[in-house]
């Protein structure tokens, strides 16, 4: 696995070296084929910023590019997932604004890359959701595949409250998540809602006691990393994404010629041979065939 | 606020007058920056026909164009929300249709404008569905953003029992609230259900026992008037409707601009101000600055 | 009613000849107006292949013309519903496409039709899941308007297992019977869940405990097939689909045109007329009237 800035570190241990000097965003790849990435501004409850935006987005190329990662895992340190926009930079900014009159430039507050990006890769992506999580910091999770949360966690919108809109995305990923009704209701309210009711409305799969957070995704996503081909993964996920702008005929039409594909890769007859041997497959990694 | 007709009324207080020159709509503006438009043809379970329809799109409009108001509720007076077009004055047509033969201009059962309107506004209306709800009633109430129900409120599409379709776009907002499953159901079966099935099937935001139905609805459309930025309202609900049929990338890219935009607005810097400040937002209405 | 092929006989009673002689679908009309097709390999776990799924299709068809017929039922003979494709046809055809390095033909695995056909039909098809589903049965189920399962079903779409990917539209109909967030869950992680979840999923309407379940789909299509008119569920089911892709404005300009159309039909004559006779209406079958 390779790393391409050393401020992304191997490990989930905190040292004691002061925070300016702690990476925004720790990397750990496990020999199960997991990669954990973690937002590691706990004091600013992993508020979004740069350089934490952009570490992020490299730790997460990283990880794709990796032939060992086939699961991805996103979460937060401390009591936070994500709790938004990094306030204390746009307060200056906005200050800056109103004396000025100027439009200012906001680049500096957005990564080269935007959450949709997740959506992009061929690898699933699993957001365990430790704590608060709020506007662009919920926009990411969406992006996810597939999201837990720890029991309690404070979930909100939050654009509404802050003179804001739907960001990054959010207003295409929500209302496709959980519909239309429960997506508009909760950023025109901009109300905060917590961990079992985002379960109860389906925005996460499965609420999880703090402490067994993320040792139940481990395994959730271990499972996924040892049973699930690589290639289907990433056939099925661009699939899912790219036709929810499609008809149903055209879908079908498209998903026989992708099955046919399929069916002359390796991993088709492993999978059928192992089911048949009654054993786990042993699927090859992506890189290593066509996907 | 302005009424365009003096026959919408500024009090919940039904008067003694007779039936007939009792307005079919009910209309009151509230200094919270809630307007309730009442639907007000209780001896008629609030049938939808001409003038009920034309008016209630009048009081719309005029809690639409008047800059006290944030957010619109619409509810009915009496044992219904809206029991469905006004079968009475159908009747009729029909049989004259039966007997003569020739089409019918079913033009006068219509209003001007369609139930759609409600998702075309800058404002969030918000239906409490205080009673029995069926037909261009349910599609009506589809449209509004949000949905409180009265406990035991009995709900159904009723089309297919009467010989007719999936009216009023109900065809197109039904699935995307709470999915195809659902809706292709309720509609091809036409059952009846009631309030707290619509709560689990995702139509309704809550199920509130009758009496504290509008307490309720009025706390919450009050929260949303005092702490909820106007101009964000307005952005992201155009965004929530218009954002359904385009893809994710273009979408997200439109965000970031939208994003841009609001934080070159006030309402942005009022809402992290008084976020530092630990104070309840003063955001201006939404006439007082571009949207 | 007319069966096209000897291969299909009209009842549920399996004869004691040998298995090979069977029909592989089994098919009844019934006086209700209810017919009901059954996957009929329960040896096999009805896994689909040649000739139960050609047989199918011809079943389905059979249905849809025969005026008699109004709603149909789709369930299988034994423990399973559909287990998937049958495997051991697949087996021998990989170990070919192994040993000799040429690209397979799979045509012979593939119906002519595909599985999204019963979404373009006029009538209303109901899947009662009797027991396991999975792949290409689950992506067919799914293309059903309507699904009861039996408590304690076991589904999975299991492709991600085997190597495949999202097959028979799947990729389109799950994400949009139950959102994103559900769907992305199921397809990525292939993992087996039961009826019960299914339900809270919002992918089944109802759970009924095995021995009641075919009473209980009968008594609930019965009710359709009494009470709702056939050019209604012909023109809501179309709508339904078709409008998946359309936008809210266009959705409701072309409802307003199909309603007045529909006001021209005696269904809605006899609908109206019947609602104020408080007695059942008496619907002409679909074929006797312009849909």
């Amino acid at each position: 696995m390779t790393v391409a800035d050393d401020s992304v570190v191997s490990t989930h241990d905190q040292s004691a070296t002061p925070v300016q000097t702690e990476p925004a965003v720790l990397y750990e790849a496990h020999d199960s084929g997991v990669a954990v990435v973690t937002f590691n501004r706990p004091e600013r409850m992993n508020a979004w910023g740069n350089p934490m935006g952009t570490e992020f987005y490299r730790c997460v190329e990283a990880a794709e590019a990796d032939p060992g990662v086939r699961v991805i895992v996103v979460t937060g340190k401390g009591r936070a997932f994500c709790a938004g926009a990094d306030m204390g930079g746009m307060q200056a900014l906005s200050a800056d604004t109103a004396a000025s009159g100027e439009r200012t430039d906001f680049s500096a507050l957005v990564a080269e890359k935007h959450p949709y990006f997740l959506t992009q890769l061929t690898k699933p992506v699993i957001a365990a959701i430790n704590g608060a999580i709020a506007g662009i910091g919920l926009s990411q999770a969406l992006m996810a595949d597939i999201r837990f949360a720890a029991a309690g966690a404070k979930f909100t919108t939050s654009f509404a409250r802050r003179g804001l809109v739907a960001e990054y995305g959010i207003s295409w990923i929500l209302p496709r998540l959980v519909g239309w009704s429960v997506a508009v209701e909760l950023l025109l309210s901009g109300r905060t809602f917590f961990a079992e009711e985002a379960a109860e409305l389906g925005l996460v799969t499965e609420v999880v006691a703090g402490e067994q957070l993320m040792d139940r995704v481990l395994a959730y996503a271990e499972d996924i990393a040892r049973n699930c081909s690589p290639s289907s993964l990433a056939v099925m996920k661009h699939q899912l994404y790219a036709d929810a702008g499609m008809g149903i005929v055209e879908t079908s039409q498209k998903a026989e010629k992708l099955m046919h594909d399929s069916m002359q890769r390796n991993d088709f007859i492993e999978g059928i041979t192992a089911f048949f041997e009654k054993r786990s497959p042993n699927f090859p990694p992506l890189i290593a065939q066509s996907a």
